[in-house]
């Protein structure tokens, strides 16, 4: 089956209100690209992106996240080694003792000065976009 | 062929820089879903969300436009008729005569305070949105 068009996924950015300088919850992942990554999968069919972004996070870190806004889509075709995805990355908040599950092996809580670099996909550069926004208010812009 | 995803596209507000009151262009659609529309389209695989705003741009109303930012991303399963999509926003400027064709059976240009209702899609919500942000600088949030 080839698909004609991108196909969507999002991305999750989960801040801990519940703890000092609200860290971020990043992932290992189980299958390939393997390496760390923000919490995410694909968009089902006849679900909004809002509900895709509550559920993998239910089912990754095994939180129920309350979404603040949508952050930013990223697109480029090179951006997943599978195929051409789209990524609609938002900032959700959390609370509690994140629990890694389905396509997550593992989980780790960084604070934003300790978040690492080489990440899959293209999350070093979403992350530096959050960092840049988190800290000045400054949104990807053209 | 039946899609496990969502399909991506891109609706793009552009704003004429060159007129007073900067105002907006809408289309009037050639295929069903007949009716007035914000211009638009799909977006191919192996292309950005950002080439294809520029792309459909060029394509509906006829002008080489420049983006300026990613606005929001609408994902209702039942805001389009034929099939799930869901459509990344984008606003961006452009200067010069528009001209409707390919799916753009017609255009006119609007202000803001002239927009009118009834339009395909969710884009009377996303018109509403825009109008917000465009006024109180109030983006869409959860």
């Amino acid at each position: 089956m080839t698909y004609r068009n991108p196909v969507p996924t999002v991305d999750i950015i989960v801040e801990l209100i519940d703890r000092p300088s609200r860290p971020i919850i990043l992932i290992e992942r189980k299958n390939p690209p393997l390496g760390w990554a923000i919490p995410g999968g694909f968009v089902d069919y006849g679900e909004s992106v809002e509900t895709a972004a509550v559920r993998e996070a239910k089912e990754e870190i095994g939180l129920q996240v309350e979404l603040i806004e949508q952050f930013h889509v990223y697109s480029a075709p090179d951006r997943d080694p599978r195929k051409h995805t789209l990524s609609i990355v938002f900032l959700a908040t959390g609370t509690g003792e994140p629990q890694a599950a389905d396509d997550a092996k593992n989980l780790n809580i960084f604070n934003l000065w300790e978040i690492p670099t080489n990440l899959c996909f293209d999350h070093d550069q979403i992350l530096r976009d959050y960092r840049r926004y988190r800290h000045y208010q400054v949104r990807p812009r053209y």
